[in-house]
């Protein structure tokens, strides 16, 4: 395998910075994931908070370390408080992460994506689908899976990459993620990850505790995909069942060290 | 026992026929329960997906394979998205279910339950004392529980399910179904099932992912009493204390297979 | 250690009350832990239920046993819902414990929280920082984590306590539960605890339950702070990861007796 830009080794510092540094993610997602999500961020060593109030969202955006939007089930209070959050986040130099989820085959939420991903990004994560959609391409997106090779949406991942000036983490079998030039994979993580609701919204919001701690967007990028895909690697090795694999996750989660992803990271 | 309208080997082909399509489940669903009742079909083998915006429930509807209503955490704009959503899975002639989750003591669900009723569910699911109270007769509900006997509910049972030409699935120590002529029991599951909060609703899911590929209302009603009694006795054996079983619940749903249910299942 | 006024004896009254009375818990809570919350009820032998129409709020908190506010995702919707719902609980002489998440450093809840924490709360549940903004003095709080040592919110608590004529449980390393003049300390519970999100915020609707079987808002306290810190002290021995340490919590809720509660609380 090529030598990667970003490094294992890089990943680990980010990983040893989360956990000294417990930085504060914002997270405007959906219903559905909102406890997994905070139980992933509490489990890597992040602190979670979901402030929904469109005012109180404005004001806690600014304070916490970084910003997740996922749009996963917007309605129209939450797309005020996310038209709140992301400029005072940006004003307060804090990184936000898009999780465009189900955008293509969905009006309200394609819409109001295109609209959000001109205020820049630090980083957006999605799959093959959703990260063509987003890039004003068409896709074969159906509800949340995709329908597009990861491999297919690298052009559009660079493209918007560009665009924001920041990375794109697309998610598949492999994930790849890009700065608009540079381009890393990684292939830790399994099918079974999909089987347990919430865990590529949470890879968002481990993505903003990254990116609250990381040297680029792109290391943020990278480390997210690496840090959930060699959980669940190791998660695999306790059950292959969903429901005591979510639970595996967790733990694995708070397992990892420097060593295991030296060990199992598998980046190029 | 006698032998039963709808038999095992029908369930085995539900769930054979989830596992192959991987039928979409559009649910408008509670706060609640939103977690469980993805994981819940995930693992089972169906794919979960709430959008909850009025403009894209109605057009995700018409997508998705099948629609559930549930109206435990019913707030005003999901009224809206329920009005909207229904006529769309209607015309589109996608199988909706209705979890008429305590209608009776509380004034605004029970309206608006006896709304959509009249919009032909598929399938309604639901304790004694809610299909008492959605029939219009007088119930013994307390919150979610149940004060009435299943047995004592199936006048009304058969009467919603003439009326709306579909099936009805009365839930309590013993599920009934019924299409308005036929009733089918499932001595399956067990009051432990009703110490974990959501598998109730989560079966109201499951009802609608049975209800994308059955042949008829009934057997979709005695599929998923089925399935998820099946899971729930299986469950039972690896914990009884409702953390573990829980998980163990998820596990065991994605472990049901034809020989297990054809051991298991208890239809008469 | 001294004699504390409320004895482990109470606390294991106020378990056997919850078991045989399953009382009813009217939750207004946060999003994130809408699930964890109800779980935790039900292991312990309470009844959830989230009613959170405005209409129907007001209508199920006069028949439910006790009322729990939690401002951890205020909103608009939600603000109304809790106007009506805390008035029809006092008239109806039912407890309802006030759980002022991350009031201090945002305003909106507040605001809020100083609005509805003159309706008297039976019970006020939170750590040192909200404890110490609820009562108008200047907090250190970061979101939901507390900056501010329990013990130097005692007197902000005793202040509140008064005022309200109930109880207030400040948390910590330690818990202290007052009166207003007496001091009760639960020094049970472990740091893991706050890596599992909404365990905290499922102590105040344990409160809620506690408060509708307790002969008083200070048993409550005691009881809600005793039966959660006991459950996590045998959880930890079960494991010190985070995700099967949630599962193990639940079970030990479920688990826990008079012996154990005898052997294993740290009141003084």
């Amino acid at each position: 395998m090529p030598t990667p830009t970003i490094s294992t080794d890089e990943v680990i510092i980010i990983l040893e910075r989360i956990r000294a540094r417990h930085p504060l993610v914002h997270c405007l997602t959906n219903h559905v994931v909102k406890n997994f999500t905070a139980n992933v961020l509490l489990a890597l060593g992040a602190a979670p908070a979901m402030v929904e109030h469109a005012e109180e969202a404005a004001e806690f955006a600014a304070m916490a370390d970084a910003l997740l939007v996922n749009v996963g089930t917007l309605d129209e209070p939450q797309i005020t408080a996310i038209r709140r959050a992301i400029p005072s986040a940006n004003q307060a130099h804090k990184p936000w992460v898009l999780d465009p989820v189900a955008v293509g085959p969905l009006t309200v939420r394609t819409k109001f994506a295109h609209e959000i991903v001109a205020l820049r990004p630090t980083l957006i994560r999605g799959n093959a689908s959703e990260i063509i959609a987003l890039a004003g391409q068409t896709g074969r997106g159906r509800g949340v899976d995709s329908g597009d090779a990861a491999e297919a949406a690298l052009t559009a991942a660079r493209h918007l990459a560009k665009q924001s000036g920041g990375a794109v983490l697309v998610t598949g079998p492999i994930d790849y993620a890009t700065n608009g030039s540079e381009i890393v994979a990684c292939a830790n993580g399994l099918p079974l990850m999909t089987r347990v609701t919430g865990v590529g919204c949470a890879q968002g919001a481990v993505a903003a505790a990254c990116a609250a701690v990381a040297d680029s967007p792109l290391a943020a990028a990278v480390a997210a995909a690496t840090l959930m895909g060699v959980a669940g690697d190791l998660a695999a090795h306790i059950s292959i069942r969903p429901g005591s694999f979510a639970t595996a996750l967790l733990d694995a989660l708070d397992q990892l060290d420097a060593a295991t992803l030296r060990r199992e990271a598998k980046l190029s």
